[in-house]
């Protein structure tokens, strides 16, 4: 019966001088004349497990043969260790190669720097930062998706192929089935009709229509795949291909909005504790000293909350020399995000953002100039989630499409919700990198991406 | 304090005889002249709620002008129905207008066909059948979450957008910055330098060959994402766009993969009966008769496994006229599958296929002519899932790349995946919207999938 590394370590008591027998890949291999120890890892655990062997083994020379990177069967009794920091250790009594694995193989028991790993995305997973980085996300997407169904949201999958043009067609990937070498014409212009759908299509950016329409029919829904953008931009927080999770909730307003995002982040970060101790000391000891007290914090935290006008307020009140001069009418820029979450040592929404910087289907607030919009910044990591109020007023939401210029053809039926027993609702986007990004210290997106899309870069 | 429906239905007891609130909306109103009946629901149950009131409120004529599909905030006392079939009801005692309807509204309360109700598609979510499809649809996608992050697999979000050309160019959308009319042109070709990616990219097909880098580093692996095939075809099992779980694990044999299947399905099947008892009443009523029966019996049944050979013995001895005769070198078609599912009454593996009809991955049996894969064939909608062994022998699967003319250099790295360190394992694939068409008795694809994607089809 083979066993997993994680069920082991999980019940060690119960293997503790028995017989086991494990699969995996040798992480590490010192070799002495009449002995040897194997750093063996299967990937189910972040932790190693030592294998010892000495020449009385009749294969004593066929395992000094094995190099790192092979992956092997292994059976051996679990004995205590006698070093004191590993609690077990394993005497081989049987191993077989299962698959060899040559000198020149890139991953060896060395530190490689991050910008090597991504030349070798198919093997970074082996190596413990990725071990870590990658459980974590898988674990984080988990603790969304059981904070969402434990509260009775229905997981609506919004399609990606879309001809609607909500976000702008120049942020938008194209799509097609056409020949590039053979596009039809009509009148010398590309003919679309001749195309799948009969029409230009793309790639979404976003799922939050579509969700707005379930939320319309289930009260609370929330969304979970990837997005697309076309930024052609390098930088440590941009990507072409990353994931979303679009939250939309009839009968909410922009307080229970701030309660629920603040509820759903406190719910992630102590799902992931409980879940990836091991992950999280790592991560903490080779990426951000401080990480699981910074996480910690935020669970005990409360968010503060802030309208942008006292944002501004306190970013021109700062003894701060700043690049980009605060505005009551702007945007704020990361230095100001730096600053806020630092003056308030915590997780800060930022609401009622000036209009005129901000979608076309938000709500706009009595006083004319704002509209419901909420951000979340967070300490080190800057602005999270974003969500607003949406207008649902069926004039109101047309006025202001009309003024953003946004086609009302290919929104119609969007716009049709406020007709059909519309009511007030809002939601919130949170990108799932950042999120990522956040529980795990790492600074730069494309460590947090198992195959990363930048521009450029379609490798893998 | 406004409260679910669901929470109503949840804790019946506790609300009796007390005020609540609720908000939602109406989904039918019968007037009489001194009182009226509304059907509310707020879509966090498929059971609706029945309101009363009569001319003793000031607002009596004010709610009788309440329109179906209005939304509305309503407080009430909670009392015994007086027909037995209700377990309670509310009467009125404040209601509020939030959002008016029209008397156009497409969706009365009357048997709309499912074609008039896909023209609908953004209203559609708001009738009873697909209250129980979608909610059926989002708690099964919880299902396949809770069953590999409980048995420690790790969640990989692969690309979307790839270079790799592994399904055939004829099945991908290609994927573009550019500007169709406007298209970079280099000696008379297509610049594809110019993209985003210096060359020509896809939406992927599969994420198959990424999961398989991730399994060889976290041994057990799945995916849970969009796929999309560019096939031209209107039948009822054909989507452009649908989700797939891509599974991959080390150190499995064919064997192994089976049993992981059959698990799998068992438990997904369970949580779902579990959680909606009443949507898979709903369905068992108005859309299959006997489709609780079917759910429980796959439960306790043994999934028969026998080879494609044996399969074909079968077909070959059935007393049946066959519009396409089965044959030992060919795949079975849809009255075969059904003919072998019926045969044993339950769901069948059909095991070691002839090679030259499945894919260059696969591995080879000793036999020379068959490889270990793997269907799954399940009584009334065939092949549910579809899996191999994966060949992991370096020189043997490059021979078959080369054979099935896969361009080597864009799979360079998974050849490589052989190389270092590769044992053997297996994987599967399951369509999503098979899963749950499978599990609520709906017949076409397109009842399934919140908006779905088809030939001509991207209207919302």
């Amino acid at each position: 019966m083979i066993i997993d590394v994680k069920e082991l370590f999980d019940q060690k008591e119960k293997y503790m001088n028995k017989e086991v027998k494990l699969q995996g890949w040798i992480r590490n291999h010192r070799k002495q004349k009449n002995f040897g120890f194997i750093d063996f890892s299967d990937g189910t655990s972040i932790k190693h497990v030592q294998l010892v062997y000495d020449d009385t083994l009749d294969i004593f020379e066929e395992i000094q043969k094995y190099h790192v990177g092979c992956a092997i069967e292994v059976s051996g009794i679990v004995i205590l260790s006698p070093k004191e920091h590993q609690e077990f250790e394993i005497q081989i009594s049987q191993i077989k190669l299962l698959g060899d694995c040559p000198i020149d193989y890139p991953i060896q028991p060395k530190r490689h720097s991050r910008e090597f790993l991504r030349e070798q995305a198919y093997l970074r997973p082996r190596v413990n930062l990725f071990q870590a980085v990658f459980r974590i996300r898988s674990v984080a997407a988990m603790a969304i998706h059981d904070y969402f169904q434990g509260n009775n949201y229905v997981y609506v999958h919004t399609p990606l192929l879309t001809t609607a043009d909500c976000e702008g067609e120049n942020q938008m990937f194209k799509v097609t089935t056409f020949d590039f070498n053979d596009i039809p014409l009509l009148d010398g212009k590309v003919d679309l009709s001749k195309d799948l759908f009969n029409r230009q299509s793309f790639i979404t950016g976003t799922g939050q229509l579509h969700g707005e329409a379930f939320a319309m029919s289930f009260k609370k829904i929330y969304t979970f795949g990837p997005t697309f953008r076309t930024e052609n931009s390098n930088t440590k927080t941009h990507a072409n291909e990353f994931w979303m999770i679009e939250p939309e909730m009839a009968f909410m307003d922009l307080d229970d909005l701030m309660n629920t995002e603040e509820d759903m982040l406190k719910n992630i970060v102590s799902y992931v504790l409980e879940r990836c101790p091991d992950e999280i000391d790592f991560l903490d000891q080779f990426v951000e000293k401080g990480l699981k007290k910074r996480l910690n914090h935020l669970i005990d935290s409360t968010f503060h909350r802030i309208t942008h006008h006292e944002a501004i307020d306190i970013l021109l009140k700062a003894n701060q020399k700043w690049e980009f001069t605060p505005s009551y009418d702007e945007d704020i820029a990361k230095e100001h995000e730096r600053y806020i979450t630092e003056y308030f040592d915590g997780p800060v929404f930022i609401y009622n953002w000036p209009k005129d910087i901000k979608a076309w289907y938000m709500k706009e607030n009595p006083d004319g100039k704002t509209v419901a919009a909420v951000d979340l910044e967070v300490p080190g990591s800057g602005e999270l989630m974003g969500g607003s109020q949406r207008e649902e007023n069926f004039e109101k939401i047309i006025e202001r499409a009309k003024q953003m210029n946004v086609d009302l053809n290919t929104v119609k039926w969007y716009l049709n919700l406020r007709k059909f027993g519309g009511c007030y609702h809002s939601g919130f986007g949170m990108g799932f990198e950042r999120l990522v990004m956040y529980l795990t210290g790492i600074d730069n997106i494309r460590d947090v991406i198992p195959f990363p899309r930048t521009p450029g870069n379609c490798d893998f």
